[in-house]
């Protein structure tokens, strides 16, 4: 019935799209449902494709409905308790084909896969790939063709399409990334793959190039087309452009017809920039044709306040037949300027970013639309203006988004760390770098080309060739100017390439891996001096959601191994450098790493283990305390929030006092403690902590409720929590003690607190905990969550997971020490709680 | 600590095993400690060689301390959740090489890893070898000289010799054996790795080739040996030969000189016959040299009740250095009549055979000497004369077994189902097959070389040719018979390819793939009739160890897919095969398949999922009540066993006869129910069943006891066990019941029993169940065994699991129905219970 359905479903995308879809395509549907799937290695593309008789040898391997995006990793990135799987799998479907041009192509559009990929028509290949984040598009039209003539076409296959596609995430010095990168390599078919029908002749691609004054007085507009014609049809050529302004104005509108000559040689194109004129090109027109060369006055301008989007759309048609291509584009001018600012449209923007990993709970690379949408729009109404995509080409929907909701962008190539490889290594770094300007090339939003990061970080060779990598850095250099000379070029810490590179950030993590968060201003002034246009990407650290700890931090370094990963701490070192970013006027900006936890091979002993905790929201998108910090710097709505919304228990003697920390972006707060108010405060950035927003507080024993009202002019906006108070001493760790609350008719939330001999909760212990169940039901687990993990460090003597009941089970928990498993507890839970 | 044991180890084995040694080798020790090994391809030897600092990137993916034999399926194979891995694995070690000989050879010696290896020291692959099966060798001497040479050798590994060796098993439609194999393609060194030193000149293979006539009146010896001499030494080298008889006494004592030509062209050798005079070969003497070639008298026969073994001891000294190779071998003379029957010694012999795969529970391939030496056992015990070591060259220790014990054994080569490849494929088999008969050629136990098995299979490629299969079955029976004419060839299943072997099986399954047990003289005749030499080769069918039921079975056809998988059938079905055989005077022998159940691939829905349950023990070497059917038929050893060891509760009316059957090889059997005496009944093998050992009993209510007694002249043997009655009748599987039995201190038995809606015990329930727990301890799973799988077939209403526990534990089972999850119930287990 699903297939039936997507069949409708495409035959509809066939009329919509021609008109709504706003990315450089044709005619083409998502192929999401249907998909087989094995996570091992094949003997030959028969064996995956011969046919299956019950009970006999070719029932196994035994394939695995999935749908895409799919990873092979989606769960054993974070499974606390193997290496993530790098090898080969398959994927198989059966398609339904129907084009509807007579002598049109049929493609097969893969928006990225990982890492290696092969595809398959029947048993013939039909095309492959090298790189996990650029997209890449195989014609199937004549393996569709031949294998129709085929016996088993109709007789085994009933006039369906066999396909498979091999990928695969092996371990391979000579490709990039490389292994020893802070992030997973991934395998699978993570980002969404398209079955797209053309024409015989269609655009390979639209350029357009908007330029633009500081105040948009006046720009130029080019628009250029390349063509996909396999077939080299002759035949003449129409191609209509219209473009409309952000308000759905036609601008310019202009039809053209072009004849093909096959006498011009390779890459040339005669075009006409009049109305309607038939010029010559050759036939096969690989080279771009300028459609639309002219000036343009009155600009609406893309800014990241308001983003505004013009629309370009190119129609051709070639034997009455028709396409449609339609992008977005903006005007927008922006400058580094040496030693700073940064200029957008002729103003000031302090750049405030932060860096994106293509990760999830529960998906790892898989993606939808729908939760890049929710991400990214979180990103925005932190307040950021600015993004690194690191540390690789990330889905168009991304850039779109970006172009959407006001995002600047710095996008790379995945060239980090373990050093240069061979020529095989840099073919494919060149072929990255090379596609991902070329597909991302229309989008206002990216203004920074990455050509790497960590490239003096040694490790995949025996030998480490600095002039060699310098050689190598210089030629991606070129090569970004060259393919797109309206952007700069960036990298992050590579001090001997920072004189290569057009924009440099250096390694720079006051507070984390070196010295205290209280030097970043002299840290960060270092950086400065040593480079001509000087940006701060990465900073911060990592917190294990849910941790709080009593104190004030403010003697801390080298936190990474000296700290105690908590959210008090993090917050706290987040806010000195934002105060900081504030005073800094030549600062063109920086970007904290990183917006969300994500996975990481590298981290197996993390309080989450193998989870990256660096995020100001975890792994699932929920926010830790630190992303109301960025909001009460950078976001324009209204906000207040409590410190402490994870933190249940806070301790200390009776009657002293405690520091409560509001952050809010408003000019004045009022906190009160169990309704008693503690006075306001205003707003000031250098009054560290919370810009101000801290008091000093005797809580009572037991329940305290702490409600701070944000006063903004007339406007009042409150946040409440409840804390306990304790100030019972716990000795050591010796009891685990199990309790859960239902939240829905099927999930349970199961606690596990640590207790000393007597029973008081231990309330700083960070202490291993693991999870089990057995019974009807399942841990919601591997999601690489404070929640979401059999394994991981209690926050603050405490830990929880989630479960699925669908009957009765029963769970425990464990103590985990190095000498093996410690106190356990055990909770069964019935059907009916 | 361990490291310097070994060691010390290592020097004594110098000086012992140049005489004890019985495997023709030189100075070796076994590599078994000290390895690290991770489950998945690496990026380059680099990434396993390069050194690691704590909290950096090169500190994963994690390695796991393994010791040799290992193998990477030890678990997985019979996990019932997954595909076994097919895919890469590394091992590394450090070497404290020492080697007594100045100028000699290290040489690392793999005695069989699947399926492809590939060797390094340090960076430098000093070898490879695809094959599974056969043994090989690599000479790292080079390759350590010039890793000393390097800085690291001493600062960053303090002299010791990085090692490190890739396998993998892959599938790949283009070597042997085919996936669609009824057997794993496991992966790893699952045969022992040895660290041999040997002087520059050492021996390449020592040849011995004794000859007989049938009574052992008359015949000849030829020692022939090649050496191994890679730096081409060209001095003088003195041979001894020394060889004993079964008694220790020495029987030939010859010493000569061999002087080496450069000047003599290859493949030449002149050879004295008398004694310390020397002539002149190449130097680099690749060629079989013959020591002695001379007739021999009154022989000491090699026989499968008596299978005495002569000694042949050759010392090869040069420039002042000694090595030593031992081997043994027999004088046998053995004849496949054509048309039968088969004769050793020149008198008939039935070949008693069973099969065997190298797998056992918990360790798959990777099988120790002292278990090899206790299977091998049991098969003698049961009364096996004759072994087919399917579907490829086992360990040389198994061969020596069967020497030692006196089994006749048939090997094979694992071209097995699939069709034919291409020349990279064919290639491996001509290597398997060279390899197999050179390095098994001395063992009298082997009467047959296996070309293949059911070559008729198709399904690897997309074409299948019977014309180029019989090309290449011809050129491997030629092969054969050049490199060793003292055997025969033998296939079984492949009708077009019968008139090409030697010795051909037919299939025939009577009772299981096809029509009933009754039928199978109807069935066997006429293989009989179709093949010059005919030996039936794979008989019986799958028993689910302890599953009992009621009914005389006579009438079940293709109990494959009809019949309940029960003891209670497969009981009957050998018994009236053995019984048959008795009476075909023409018949050269069977061998049922298997001996052991072993782990397949191919049987995912199994009672025990995964495990093909043919064996007459299970994968633990437990003996299902079938191995008693066969000893009651073949053993000399006087033994009684009544059917039901496994069988704790019969059902029935009240008051019904039941039968009760004893297996024994005594002339008489007494049997006693509840102390009152059943009668005598005599020995009488067309009296089917248990050769008239049955008897009609009504069993009491509750408890019953019953006592067999063997009577052979005056020796009285006897068995006993006590069996419930149940006449209560039940309803529709709905609860399942747990208990537990202590077992020692760390290990419990858990019970589930499943019953109806009136708590009666379903006896007949066939339903899955499945196993988990939580807790401080673990179950005992993955064994691919009856009560070592955490997914299981109920046996009647009944299944076990045994589980580890160091603390408390809960386990909870499950009935498994088609919907998902049924009937659940928990047992918790406390520390002290």
């Amino acid at each position: 019935m699903k297939r039936i359905l997507s069949l409708f479903t495409l035959c509809l995308c066939l009329i919509c799209e021609a008109f709504a879809v706003v990315v450089p395509s044709s005619q083409k549907t998502r192929l999401n449902e249907g998909w087989e799937f094995i996570r091992q290695d094949m003997g030959s593309v028969w064996e995956v494709m011969r046919p299956v008789r019950a009970g006999q040898p070719e029932i196994v391997p035994l394939w695995t409905p999935v749908t895409l995006p799919h990873c092979f990793n989606a769960e054993d990135a974070v499974d606390p308790d193997v290496n993530y799987y790098e090898g080969a799998g398959w994927y198989r479907t059966y398609l339904d084909l129907d084009n509807p041009y007579p002598d049109g192509r049929i493609l097969l559009e893969f928006e990225g896969a990982g890492q290696r990929s092969e595809v398959y028509v029947y048993t013939t290949k039909v095309g492959s790939h090298i790189g996990g984040y650029d997209g890449w598009k195989v014609d199937i039209t004549d393996a569709v063709k031949a294998f129709k003539q085929t016996g088993v076409y109709n007789s085994r296959f009933k006039g369906k399409i066999p396909v498979a596609v091999r990928c695969d995430n092996l371990r391979d010095v000579e490709t990039i990334p490389s292994d020893m990168s802070d992030f997973n390599l991934y395998g699978g078919l993570y980002r969404y793959v398209n079955l797209v029908y053309t024409p015989a002749v269609s655009f390979e691609r639209v350029k357009i190039t908007p330029q633009t004054d500081q105040k948009g007085k006046k720009g130029s507009l080019d628009v250029a087309v390349s063509f996909y014609n396999p077939q080299n049809v002759t035949h003449e050529r129409t191609i209509s452009v219209t473009v409309k302004d952000p308000n759905g104005k036609i601008v310019i509108e202009k039809v053209q017809k072009l004849g093909c000559d096959a006498d011009l040689a390779h890459g040339e194109a005669l075009l006409n920039s009049g109305n309607a004129d038939v010029k010559r090109c050759k036939m096969n027109c690989d080279v771009n044709v300028t459609l639309i060369s002219t000036e343009i006055k009155n600009i609406f301008l893309w800014d990241v306040d308001n983003p505004q989007l013009y629309t370009c759309e190119v129609t051709l048609e070639v034997d009455g037949q028709t396409i449609q291509a339609t992008d977005r584009f903006g005007f927008r001018h922006f400058e580094f300027i040496e030693k700073g600012p940064f200029m957008l449209n002729g103003r000031r923007v302090l750049l405030r970013g932060t860096h994106r990993h293509e990760d999830h709970a529960g998906l790892s690379a898989a993606l939808t639309e729908e939760l890049m949408i929710k991400e990214m729009k979180m990103i925005k109404d932190m307040g950021a203006n600015f993004i690194r995509l690191g540390h690789y080409q990330q889905s168009d929907i991304a850039l779109r988004l970006c172009d959407e909701l006001g995002i600047l962008a710095w996008e790379e190539i995945p060239w980090c760390r373990g050093g240069l490889g061979g020529e095989q290594y840099k073919t494919q770094a060149r072929r990255m770098l090379t596609n991902m300007i070329e597909q991302h090339y229309n989008h206002p939003s990216i203004v920074l080309w990455g050509m790497g990061n960590e490239n003096d970080w040694p490790g995949d060779f025996e030998s480490f060739d600095k002039d060699a990598i310098r050689a190598f850095m210089k030629e991606l250099h070129d090569l970004s100017h060259k393919l797109d000379d309206s952007r700069l070029t960036a990298i992050r810490r590579c001090e001997f390439c920072k004189d290569i590179i057009d924009v440099y950030s250096p390694s720079i993590w006051a507070g984390w891996y070196s010295r205290a968060f209280k030097d970043y201003r002299e840290m960060s002034d270092k950086g400065f001096e040593g480079a001509t246009r000087f940006f701060h990407a990465e900073w911060g650290g990592d917190s294990h959601a849910r941790r709080h700890m009593e104190g004030d931090f403010a003697t801390v370094s080298n936190a990474a191994k000296t700290g105690d990963w908590s959210e008090s701490y993090i917050v706290r070192l987040f806010d000195w450098h934002l105060k900081e970013q504030e005073t800094m006027p030549n600062l063109t900006g920086s970007a904290f790493w990183t917006f969300k936890d994500f996975s990481t091979p590298l981290r197996p002993e993390n309080p989450v283990p193998y989870v990256n905790q660096k995020g100001v929201v975890e792994r699932d998108l929920t926010p830790k305390e630190s992303y109301y910090v960025f909001q009460s710097y950078w976001a324009k709505e209204p906000m207040v929030h409590i410190y402490g919304h994870t933190w249940p228990v806070r301790w200390g003697e009776k009657g002293e006092k405690k520091e409560v920390l509001v952050y809010s972006n408003c000019p004045e707060v009022e906190l009160f403690v169990n309704g008693v108010s503690q006075g306001k405060k205003k707003r000031n950035s250098p009054d560290f902590p919370a810009a101000g927003l801290h008091w000093d507080v005797v809580y009572e024993e037991g329940v305290n409720t702490l409600r701070a009202v944000g006063i903004d002019k007339k406007l009042r906006i409150a946040d409440e929590i409840a804390q306990e108070y304790q100030t019972e001493k716990w000795g050591k760790e010796s009891q685990i003690v199990l309790s859960h609350t239902p939240l829905d008719n099927d999930t349970v939330l199961i606690q596990a607190e640590i207790r000393d001999a007597a029973g008081v909760r231990c309330l700083d212990s960070q202490a291993y905990v693991e999870f089990s169940l057995v019974g009807n039901g399942k841990l919601i687990q591997n999601q690489g969550t404070s929640i979401g993990s059999r394994k991981l460090q209690a926050y603050n003597g405490r830990a929880y997971i989630k479960a699925v009941k669908n009957g009765k089970i029963t769970v425990c928990a464990h103590i985990l020490s190095e000498t093996g498993i410690g106190a356990s507890e055990f909770i069964t839970i019935f059907a009916s709680e």
